[in-house]
């Protein structure tokens, strides 16, 4: 199983295999991070809430339950007060 | 944050605070696996299915959204044929 570990372990992710793609889990610590993409993301919150800036858009809540699409190519912004639980789909 | 390895990796969890108690969030991947706990845990699967026989019960089938808790001191057995994510609440 590939466990990854970014921004010095603050943000980690273990990696399964579903049957319509790869996807991970993870736990983002609290902290301001900036991803990039290089597949379509389909991310939702599993616990706990942060704000996420999309490409284009203002800064917006999300909460345990709640998710986003991010496009292939491009990098998006997340600010977690509390440790945030998410899975992410890449399709 | 704490990563944990189990069987030879086979299981593996990331450790996050919520503000109920501690929690993991983990990937099982194909296999059968006998897990013992040292506190009341409840467990719910986000991704996939696998089957699952709790203290004096029967092997039963869990896909992703249901969850079952487990009493402090017991042990419970799992079988997945497939990779299986789960959250795990420690309270």
């Amino acid at each position: 199983m590939k466990h990854n570990s970014y921004f010095d372990g603050k943000v980690q992710s273990l990696a399964l295999a579903e049957k319509e793609g790869p996807t991970t889990i993870g736990v983002i610590e609290p902290g301001a991070f900036t991803f990039s993409t290089s597949s379509e993301e389909r991310m939702t919150l599993i616990s706990g809430s942060m704000k996420v800036r999309l490409p284009g858009s203002e800064w917006k809540l999300f909460v345990a339950g709640e998710g986003f699409v991010v496009a292939s190519g491009a990098s998006f912004d997340v600010e977690a007060k509390e440790d945030v639980a998410y899975i992410c789909r890449y399709r």
